[in-house]
């Protein structure tokens, strides 16, 4: 091993937290130790894993001694300039991972909550000690979208982003349209399966998927963006017949985070999208993960691979450590700004308000059997400025009301907001109609 | 702007051709140098361009005084640190790579040719020198290719590359695909549409691709591997009738660079190969290119975009650029190593021969229809321990012979040769066999 531009023989790593992810990071780190050296000229050594459980590296083969139950012995180590966060959620984490930094530790972690909620907090923590701080793992898994987005576009004005990341939905959705099961069975096989967590709010209800995008946005155009800012919807209300419909369409459903830029401001989004079967972002299916960034001089560039897992996490926190070795070895922190834009550079979020927002709409409507419905219905649009693109009305099959579905050209989510209060008001109109949000992107195929 | 490890205001960059990728990188540094300077906290100024056509640069907005037609303006100027070579080529190029490295300048290129053919002498340059010379845009145009198998996928034993690395080839396999027209009309309507050029060898016969195959191999795995050790087949023989036929069977045929890593050895290989209708390789149309990357921890990461063109290549070429930027800025040359291992941990390439390679294939014999040729046929192959999956023989419509189509199990390359040799001799087989090679991978669908 030649050492690349340095005198040191080793860089010690310390992991905080040792479940699913941090087991993840151990074994890689031991498992392809040789081939670590290999490429980067220095043993990336696994010096200590600190666990509140000292029950949880079992199976691990962590070496004698590495294990502890006090983090101290990391955070207090001058020997261990690299810190990885694999706790989760925000208390302990937070400290832990305000603590490293503040020792002068560059850290890297695959907490997106952490980063979602005190993002600024410790961008600012790691500036003032002048270390790095890095989170690939926690956006799309093993795939390099932080990365992609922060170096190989670097010469791009990035012009929208648009994925599916969060593999629990994309299981959840691709049971329902390839099965026809309803929403709370699919779930339940979700969680069957370890897909999706006994309280499964974070990934059906798309709060996980938001944090994500406001961490995708924030590197994209430089500035912070709050992901409380960010609509969102999560996939509880699709049902068997509205992905049926969908496919009649040419369409399938899918939880998208979208964001597009339009100069002055950005837009971004999360909810449940139809988009074109022909599209290669339609055809990720299971616990999958893929998303399509677009830049000015690059065009589409789509990322695919596994958004979740034990595995493809420590894979991605172990591209952070090389990384972060890198830069250790060569004096060289800080090397890449913590959001991708020099401090001096980040601005402030200038988010579009949902109802300024403009797409294309699926509305199914539940209405009765009478003359004229489907006129008073595309009536109402039309005095909102909605026109429509296809109609469909399903042949009734009982007395019950009968499915009215139409799909828009592209209308202001205010006016088809306010279009669909009007319509619930009609006396022909059932329970609340399903409205899903159309996109015709996603690396259409010729 | 706040330099992010230095004193300096601006890194001056240098341009060595200004041909198509050339005024690509020109477009991106001119277009987008606020937003580079933002990210970089440094204007990364473009210099000079230098070409030997003094009209080239004509429609491009170059400042006053940049343009010369003497490359040693670029190559004696002591503060320029960072040139780019967009030459093309491996006679004038290989020069002016070879002095701008010695004159202590670090490189950028998208010149595929030249690094497969001198990549060795380039390296040992740049090491001798003690700079960077980086090569994203020479596989896969704006897609990070390079990037993530160096970066990304550090902590990964690569397992496997599988790709569609050239856009010519699969614009006319799509357009055979679509449209049924003959290889001959397909190769002629890329013509027109600027996708191959007037001699398309370079491209339809797969040489395109295998020096791209290799360059990947070599970071992947650590060995220089020379291109001329891989196996190359083209994509002239193929016809609309097979296909066809490869549709029945459920696949596409695309032209994939493949390699795989068997530890001991690794395989690779350039050819026309059926990959599955469910997978999404197949599903890549057009001039786009796609790549998965498949690591023993991350598992398949699939990445798809614009495999060439002036803006896509330029984007990429200027990632090298904003990453040999940092690098100077900080000091840190040589941060990630030429070829992603260590020089004293680069190996000899150990590939293993064609004939050993064990895939499924397909075959298309033309046969005259009389009883007992498809048990002759399959007899023969049997001897050769060649087993079949699936037979289709399409009824006479004439006189002429039938084609009899087999699909097999996994079989060893020189067995199915032999095999085919034999075939070829008997009397009731008509013109020389199609084979095609199959595939079951590429992120198949659930």
């Amino acid at each position: 091993m030649e050492p690349a531009c340095g005198e040191m023989r080793q860089i010690k790593v310390g992991v905080l937290g040792c479940g699913t992810v941090g087991k993840g990071v151990c074994r890689v780190l031991l498992e392809n130790r040789a081939l670590l050296a290999a490429r980067l000229g220095m043993e990336l050594t696994l010096a200590r894993v600190a666990d509140v459980n000292p029950m949880t590296p079992e199976g691990l083969g962590l070496p004698e001694g590495v294990f502890t139950t006090d983090p101290s012995r990391i955070l207090e180590d001058p020997d261990i300039p690299i810190v990885v966060e694999t706790v989760g959620g925000c208390g302990v984490a937070r400290e832990l991972v305000l603590a490293a930094l503040r020792a002068g530790k560059s850290v890297a972690t695959a907490n997106k909550a952490l980063i979602a909620n005190h993002g600024r907090e410790i961008y600012e923590t790691a500036m003032a000690s002048g270390v790095d701080f890095m989170y690939e793992a926690s956006v799309g898994g093993c795939m390099p979208i932080i990365k992609t987005i922060r170096e190989s576009l670097a010469g791009n004005r990035v012009t929208s982003l648009f994925g599916i990341l969060n593999g629990t939905c994309n299981y959840i959705l691709t049971k329902i349209t390839h099965e026809g099961l309803d929403f709370a069975r699919a779930l339940a096989e979700a969680q069957e399966k370890g897909y999706a967590e006994a309280d499964p709010t974070m990934d059906v209800d798309g709060f996980d998927t938001v944090h994500k995008l406001a961490i995708c946005m924030t590197n994209a155009y430089g500035m912070h963006v709050d992901y409380r800012d960010i609509y969102v919807e999560g996939i509880r209300r699709i049902t068997p017949m509205d992905i049926e419909f969908a496919r009649r369409f040419g369409y399938r459903v899918k939880l998208l985070a979208i964001s597009k830029n339009h100069g002055d401001r950005v837009e971004g989004r999360v909810h449940p999208t139809m988009v074109p079967v022909k599209s290669l972002i339609s055809d990720v299916n299971g616990p999958m993960n893929a998303v399509m960034l677009s830049g000015d001089a690059a065009g589409d560039i789509v990322l695919y691979g596994q958004g979740a897992g034990m595995m493809p996490t420590g894979s991605a926190v172990v591209s952070d450590l090389v990384d972060l070795a890198r830069n250790h070895l060569c004096k060289a922190c800080r090397r890449v700004p913590v959001f991708s834009f020099q401090d001096s550079c980040m601005a402030p979020a200038r988010l579009m308000p949902m109802d300024e927002v403009r797409t294309r709409y699926y509305i199914r409507f539940a209405a009765l059997d009478r003359p004229g419905v489907l006129s008073r219905l595309s009536g109402v649009l039309g005095d909102h400025r909605i026109s429509i693109h296809s109609a469909y009305q399903k042949g009734r099959e009982s007395d019950g009301p009968v499915a009215v579905v139409l799909l828009t050209h592209e209308a202001e989510e205010k006016n088809m907001q306010a279009a669909v209060k009007e319509i619930e008001a009609m006396d022909v109109v059932g329970a609340r109609p399903v409205l899903i949000r159309v996109e015709n992107q996603g690396a259409v195929e010729d």
